[in-house]
């Protein structure tokens, strides 16, 4: 990774700058897919399957058996991972309940507001050289808590027409019985817009390639709503000299391990921690299997020292990172200087693959700088606050001139006069 | 109004469906805008000053004198209506605020959520005929309640380059003192972009015509978050033989003021009720200085009977209405029925006008439908919500094979290791 030594702050902007795509061509390719799901429905879908997975597929939906037989491809371990992560998935995005208490704002009048799941909801869940089977926790836990009638998902199929069994036992595990075998760009159609097969949604969750996140933007201006823009996954680590340099090397591996255009970066206090650091990052990437990617993320990488922790947490929150790691045995006195990331590890034993897997939070976390104006996804993504009001005769009485007079100053008078009106009912009682 | 008996379900996609508007020119119109600003700065926001809203402007920013001087400007009865309305709106949206309670989803493993104001916002108030100075209330005092940093303000000038003193009055009370002379897409292209004069925000909010809800549709794709996407305002009634037909009349009408793109609607149970409304819109109508508006809007909208309350409601939930008015003695009993609405109005003597000027709820609601997938304006809107999580020595212990087994079966070997390094660490002790 590359050193650079406190760089001013006239510089900051262009050091936090996310490499940006020339997707020009993409946006053609993708509105076209679009377009295609949306006029023919069912025969696009099993269309592209065969173009872009290599599958056939006689069922786009996967049948009840395969995912009631699906856990017995599973070994039993791996389920007893799944399911500690799931309890504490649960734990965590229960505890985001909400009750509201009415106010009476004035007296007579009544306001408060009500939670209402979103009725439909499509989570998407990539395919790839691996079964993403802990998105399927991160997505369907909190939809199921928040009660979503509807809860569909979409995962491309293997080139044999199936998918992986873990994929299939964990969504079953959640409680998701309407999986389709989708992939890339038609999925987020075919949940937009719906097929005689894939039922139209009102919400798309999810993470993706190029494709999908392309056809989220798009369909976003139709009136479908997503989760969030997106952006390739990124790390920041502060660290100090109590850190552990193996550590802060692991973590910073295990997020450039997740594509060539991850992101990764430390920002110290410390010269000896950066050298240290960067030799074990030498060090365990021989080891990786994805060595090849994470050499390549590490190519776009650099570390950065400050003097004081204040400034590196400065610098963080300028750069806004999907996951911020504070690796010191003093980490947490720097939590309140946290203003921008999506979500916070606190401390040396906080990796975060912790959060990534089975600590409770949520991996589905704005990247690309959006921790500066979006939340990662929580049970509030898959809920609507309906506000309600009552007002008595009293109510409008105290509020009603006050509307009036301001109804007048706007020259709504039709707004004015529905006030009128029900005060003067009551006069004349 | 036009009369509709009881549509058969399969009818009602096509009532609930909004005019869509062709805007295939509007699109190149606000792009050449937003470019222009971008690389021009205040430059071109004075030439578009001069282009859009007729006014030669030597300063873009409004002076403090002319914020302190306002008040003067602005009757002593309006002041005081509004600050009754500043009460309410402030009582309510404070009561939003949360505090988490952090969770230790396994022994070791503390996950908690903190609420963190986004640093920068941008407000755009409509010009248009009358000052719509109950906005600034609506998006201003959520913001400061939030904590925003910076909290800016645009709002189109009069053609002798001013503002309309009760704009200027509003935003003093509320404690904002940025604010621009811009108007339309130009003052969407300054927030998001940034000039010599106006900072660039995170996230911007507001209302306004086609040209602001383009540029804020195409801004959100180059990262600045927006409040959420608009149509044009829309209010819905149902009523039940105990409702006043002259106040569901006022009520239709206030929204049909609105613009010639608003849509009223009316549901109910009782044909003799559907007569005298009409009828009281005639007559109501006839008073308005605002009927040759309001009477394109009735044009476009229409009533509903059907033979239960149930099924009004069923109706209404599939238009999902901006505003839901349940116009009935009874209307406490609906409201679990409720599924999809921006804001709703419970009982005979809770108008709109209420909830759009005074009461203390957000008149900034979800149109077109979108009551489906989105919340109204709250102060969650200016909040982030970040996570963080701290694991102990025992942490680790506790959820660490099991995020070893899951990271594996990934294949992510390197958030294995940052796991397995850990583990290794306390065993070696």
């Amino acid at each position: 990774m590359k050193k650079i030594e406190e760089p001013k702050p006239i510089d900051w902007d262009a050091l936090c700058a996310r490499p940006t795509l020339d997707n020009s061509e993409l946006t053609g390719i993708v509105e076209a897919i679009l377009e295609e799901v949306q006029k023919n429905g069912d025969r696009a879908l099993q269309k592209l399957a065969e173009k872009y997975d290599g599958a056939r597929l006689n069922d786009i939906q996967v049948c009840t058996e395969e995912i009631s037989k699906a856990g017995s491809f599973v070994d039993s371990d791996l389920k007893k991972a799944i399911e500690l992560a799931k309890a504490n998935i649960e734990q965590f995005h229960s505890s985001q309940r909400e009750d509201f208490i009415p106010v009476e704002t004035a007296p007579g009048v009544l306001c408060w507001r009500k939670n209402k799941a979103i009725q439909k909801v499509g989570l998407y869940i990539p395919g790839g050289s691996a079964p993403l089977f802990s998105t399927v926790l991160m997505l369907g836990i909190p939809a199921k808590i928040a009660g979503c009638e509807e809860v569909i998902m979409c995962t491309p199929p293997r080139e044999d027409g199936t998918i992986d069994p873990v994929i299939l036992y964990t969504a079953g595990l959640v409680g998701i019985t309407k999986i389709f075998k989708i992939g890339g760009a038609q999925a987020v159609a075919a949940m937009a817009f719906g097929t005689e097969s894939v039922p139209r949604v009102y919400k798309i969750f999810g993470p993706g390639n190029q494709f999908v996140t392309k056809a989220k933007e798009l369909i976003q201006q139709t009136g479908t709503a997503i989760d969030m823009p997106a952006g390739p996954s990124e790390v920041l680590v502060v660290a100090d000299e109590t850190c552990d340099p193996a550590f802060v090397a692991a973590d910073l591996l295990s997020q450039a391990e997740h594509g060539a255009d991850s992101q990764v970066i430390l920002v110290s206090t410390s010269e000896d921690i950066i050298d240290k650091v960067n030799q074990e990052i030498d060090r365990q990437l021989d080891l990786l299997p994805r060595k090849s990617i994470a050499e390549k993320a590490l190519q776009k990488s650099f570390s950065i020292r400050f003097d004081s922790m204040k400034k590196c947490l400065e610098f963080s929150n300028c750069y806004a990172p999907e996951h911020l790691i504070i690796a010191s045995e003093k980490a947490e006195n720097f939590i309140n200087d946290v203003q921008n990331a999506g979500s916070v590890f606190v401390g040396n034993f906080s990796c975060e693959s912790a959060g990534d897997y089975a600590s409770g939070t949520n991996h589905t976390l704005p990247t690309n700088g959006y921790a500066r104006n979006y939340s990662g996804v929580s049970l509030d993504s898959f809920l609507r606050k309906i506000t309600f009001q009552q007002l008595s005769s009293e109510g409008i009485q105290n509020i009603g001139p006050a509307i009036e007079r301001m109804a007048e100053a706007e020259q709504l008078f039709a707004h004015k006069n529905a006030v009128t009106l029900r005060l003067k009912s009551l006069t004349n009682v």
